[in-house]
């Protein structure tokens, strides 16, 4: 399957069979995260994987924000949390010269890697940002260096081939595209 | 090609042959970036391509900011300068509870996409962050409303499968995650 193909049947997966992903398929995609590019190769990224039930479970309680319904994510086998640890000179200091916000732009990278791969794998994914950040930080366990920005679930689709709603409509490429 | 193969093989390119790309391929990158997800739909990315020499030459010359080399990028056959056009309650409000920036990850994601999906069409890319976001948008003649936050630079590689330095090393698994 061509990564076109992979990018076209991607969706937000918001319902997941129970069944556990194999170790090793879960370290190859934290490995396609792993070999993202990023400003000046800094490498911004901090991972954390939740695979007990009990641990998912406060991620959703107590991770993420009150206001949507998200019980949908207890039954992903896998939860990864994406964090940011900022580097001085890249992370601190460049950005006031370019406006920049380098370890985003890093951490949307990062994240799609393992997202895609998961795809590739048949395995469903959802990025979540209505976090909590403190809390997801203090149950994780990380210094207070390490900024969490978002969750993915994982799993296996309860309906492979169904986008789970909201699927968004997209804009048409003339609604986005300057052509200079 | 499988998505972990392409994500291994990418590499920053800094140095393109000057072929051009066929207009259908540049389209079907543009296609890969406009079918990102992004925080509730929102699709803030906005995209400038710019293929004639003179244009950039300007982008190389006024957008990028000084102290770095970057004659290499006026070699490259295509630029694609990408934006931000925040939405009020997505990007300016629920950031004040969650503290994610939304619009750069979903940046991040959505040129990630075009990307990966240059480099299976074996066109070499290189993310470029150290830009002036206003002269840039003054030449691509962007409203207020939407600020440049990167340039990728795309065409065929000088020396395909040759990694243009700086390729750096990256961070083992064992550095980056924590499990749960």
């Amino acid at each position: 399957m061509s990564v076109l193909d992979v990018i076209a049947r991607r969706v937000s997966c918001r319902a997941y069979r129970p069944d556990p992903i194999p170790q090793g398929d879960i370290e190859r995609l934290l490995d396609a995260a792993r070999l993202a590019p990023s400003a000046c190769n800094k490498q911004p990224w901090r991972l954390a994987v939740a695979r007990e039930a009990a641990t998912r479970a406060r991620i959703v309680r107590e991770g993420f924000l009150p206001g949507l319904r998200m019980d949908w994510a207890l039954d992903a086998p896998v939860h990864v949390v994406l964090g940011i640890e900022r580097a001085l000179a890249t992370h601190r200091l460049a950005v006031l010269f370019s406006g920049v916000d380098y370890p985003w732009l890093d951490i949307g990278i990062a994240g799609e890697h393992l997202v895609l791969a998961a795809e590739e794998l048949g395995i469903g994914s959802c990025w979540i940002g209505w976090i909590a950040p403190r809390p997801l930080a203090r149950l994780i366990g990380w210094p207070r260096a390490v900024r969490p920005v978002a969750v993915i679930t994982l799993g296996y689709p309860r309906d492979p081939g169904a986008a789970s709603p909201p699927a968004g409509r997209r804009k048409a490429l003339a609604e986005i595209v300057r052509w200079l």
